[in-house]
């Protein structure tokens, strides 16, 4: 059969998105569901509860992701997947990661309610601890199922109350049999609010994701001395802030030669003694650059460094620049986000080609397997806020744009 | 007899100094003597026996300041007084306040070996809680002293840990019967060290203090968007850190427009939500501004003003300037000024006018009486640090000074 005509329910899928939110539901309208926690534990209960009523076999690995599969013509085909994240920031959305869970279910639904068959089958997938609120880093569990972060390294991460992953995923009963990676993936497909505003400002529903940027992050130290506020004339004054504020200015100046595509924040900030009346000795700040393309976030880092270096010395101050953490650009797999783009044409949606600013699962997963994403518009790019707000009929589009890619690739 | 020739011991002063900088001692040379703790109660207790050693009557007024009197030959005259703080910063030196208060204790123990007589009495001053450190704000004693604090005001003063700045008097045997304020002064002299650079520079071991500068102190607030550092570009961006930067160069470059009298200072600086990867949404900083001139110091209040608002408005942020305290400058007596010049050349010593860029406690009693400082110079202008470092040299010229500016007046 064709599945040219096959769409989602929308409606289903936003009562899907609410109830779902009614577990560590907040009172700004977000929800808090730490990753492991009992909320956790209530939607993944809740996740599999929905998916066996789908007809789905749900398996778990020993990181606690969740697969839920949905049999294809031949099951010897590795799935076609999707899949994101079910936990939130303390006080997250109701749309960041959920979306992409549930999205994944509403296209297997959508599928039965069709009884339409595909080649491979189908899986949707939830993965473990995507936030790292709880537990650091981001993202942990597709980081080992890709083999970016060993096992032991993954249990052994630690809450602020000393509880660790491991720990949790046994206290909550999601602590699978399968070994985490061994699950064959023959492409997974995510789809995601853009937590930004270019979507949504340039009126599209469908953003057909080509990458992520690539970051680098810096903590930098600016040492000079403390003195006395009223006693220090201007030009005896080694002032550590004066300096850093310079820097700051000198970091968008840094990002707005790659405009319009690179990014570049200082989120950070501590003035040592911070003391109204004494002249800053010190001042620790943070510095996050980002660009799609590896040349030019290279040609940035060379010029903040050259640049904080010779601010430093002008203010007779001295600075120490450390790259604490880097990820080079990702460009995903061809086939994937071609995928994207002939459903979105397919369904006549308006779409667009876009980088994503932040990481994901996909982002991880795409190293050991074709990966893809699709994004929609929110509001004003507000996410990891309870105030982040979705269309539903975007939320449909994206679903539908879901089905059709995944069904694509499944039956291509 | 005349005093010419009568020159204190600078021995005695130094030993004297470094027996108190026993009391409340710190690891790295410095001293820790909060206002009214058990370490100030044993300073003060020092303090008093050697005054009485030296023949002095010792009253105590109902804030806990100390004077110690060396009588005149006509005794209905007010006193010709010195004095200082023996109360210290947390991680303080041993010379800030210390020294005034101990260089008139040796002014009156030179005068007792010379076996001189002055007409108007002699005292020297211990006043309390000068520093502020644990009872905000600083100089509140001679604040009441002159008029400028209600009694029942500085009384209820708190520290950290809930207890009364009158609490505490009480406990450590301080609050005596006179009623402070109401203690006649002919005039007031206070030693000090610079706590500034310039002296240092300049190689000159006395500075004739004309006055202090004035003074404004701000709390800016600026609110921009919190926004993911990831995924909004540069010029959707509401950062209010890049425009508090801003603030922070355009703050220096209003002080060097009044140079070189102006100073300029942000000292502390809080950025929220303070995350890596967050655009901060809003930022709080200090702004410290002074001038010895009122015109400038206006100048600077119009100019920063007008700047911030400009900075704000290009940047997308909104700016809340909230003056919170301001001291109008101060220029000390003419005939003190004077004596403590004319001292310093009848000595021979190298001598330049200086204004006095931090608060003291001749600058409260000033108000209500004739007033004037001595400084002298401190190792790299540091102070308020374990570190504070002066020379024995010029401690006693900056002493044989004092002896010489009081008995001029107390004789004149």
């Amino acid at each position: 059969m064709t599945l040219t005509n096959v769409r989602v329910d929308g409606d289903r899928l936003w009562r899907s998105l609410m109830e779902m939110a009614q577990i560590g539901a907040l009172p700004n309208g977000g929800c808090g569901r730490l990753a492991l926690s009992d909320e956790d534990k209530q939607a993944r209960d809740l996740f599999v509860r929905w998916c066996r009523e789908a007809g789905c076999e749900v398996t778990v690995d020993d990181m606690g992701n969740i697969f839920a599969r949905r049999p294809g013509r031949d099951n010897s085909l590795p799935p076609i997947a999707t899949g994101s994240h079910l936990d939130t920031q303390p006080h997250g959305g109701k749309f960041d990661g959920v979306y992409g869970v549930l999205a994944g279910l509403e296209v297997i639904r959508a599928l039965n309610d069709a009884g339409a068959e595909t080649r491979a089958p189908i899986e949707v997938i939830n993965w473990t601890n995507e936030e790292g609120s709880r537990f650091a880093p981001a993202m942990v569990a597709s980081g080992v199922f890709a083999g970016q972060f060993e096992h032991e390294f993954a249990w052994s991460r630690e809450d602020a109350a000393g509880h660790s992953l491991g720990e949790e995923l046994g206290r909550i009963g999601y602590r699978g049999g399968q070994r985490c990676g061994e699950h064959p993936l023959g492409a997974l497909f995510e789809a995601h609010i853009e937590q930004g505003p270019i979507l949504e400002g340039a009126g599209v529903p469908i953003g057909v994701v080509s990458g992520a940027q690539g970051q680098r992050w810096y903590d930098v130290t600016v040492r000079g001395q403390d003195c006395h506020a009223g006693t220090t004339p201007m030009p005896r004054r080694k002032d550590a802030y004066t300096a850093s504020a310079r820097m700051a200015i000198a970091l968008r100046d840094i990002a707005r030669v790659h405009a319009p595509q690179a990014v570049a924040t200082i989120g950070q900030v501590e003035v040592i003694p911070n003391s109204r009346n004494t002249i800053p000795g010190e001042v620790r700040f943070s510095v996050d650059i980002r660009h799609p393309q590896p040349a030019p976030l290279a040609a940035m880092d060379d010029a903040l460094r050259g640049g904080f270096a010779a601010i430093a010395a002008e203010e007779g101050t001295e600075v120490e620049i450390e790259g604490i953490w880097h990820k080079s650009p990702i460009r995903f797999d061809e086939g994937c986000v071609d995928a994207v783009a002939r459903a979105a044409e397919a369904l006549g949606y308006a779409n667009q080609a876009i980088v994503s600013g932040a990481g994901h699962d996909a982002c991880q997963v795409c190293a050991i397997a074709p990966a893809g994403m699709i994004f929609v518009p929110c509001a004003d790019g507000v996410s990891h806020n309870e105030a982040e707000s979705a269309e539903p009929d975007d939320l449909e589009k994206g679903c539908n744009v879901l089905l059709h890619a995944m069904t694509g690739l499944a039956n291509g």
